[in-house]
């Protein structure tokens, strides 16, 4: 697992900037905010997250409060963003598809 | 659903207290944080929390990252602690056990 280059944060992370996630403010990391109908759809979505993020061995940073979680993601072991990171923020947005 | 009396919470929140639990900075809420040996026990007990939240109406306001789940309790609707609370932070306290 290696830090994202400049090439594939052009080709990967690029859309998940245009898809509403963003860079936190001073760190090699991906933010955004999931807004449900209500707890049972967030702490459902949360629990498909739970168990790609157990399955990859990369876990979240989430903040949950009732209808609303904001995930935090980026790779410790390298400092930042990792192909790993992409590919679980693309699998939130195509879980977060099933409640819109 | 009421606010705690004084009489209440010298009975009901200060054996939280004693327990590991802190008031919030300027709120009147109940923080504490649980620390897990791994992932799957922490999101395991955020999933036992949230059947009951769920039960009760009742949700709380946390942040997971790996092992570690920080929750504050305070219900809104009466501007601070209430007997909601106390019960949600003692089956927390209750449910932690399993995993120490």
């Amino acid at each position: 697992m290696a830090k994202l280059t400049a090439e594939e944060r052009n080709e990967q992370v690029k859309p998940l900037l245009d898809a509403g996630w963003s860079m936190v403010n001073g760190r090699d990391a991906l933010y955004k905010e999931f807004i449900f109908e209500n707890f049972n759809q967030a702490f459902s979505f949360m629990t498909a997250v739970a168990l790609l993020a157990e399955k990859m061995n990369h876990h979240p940073e989430w903040f949950n409060v009732y209808n609303k979680v904001q995930v935090t993601m980026s790779t410790h072991d390298v400092g930042g963003l990792s192909a790993k990171d992409v590919k679980a923020a693309n699998f939130m947005d195509e879980t977060f598809k099933r409640y819109v």
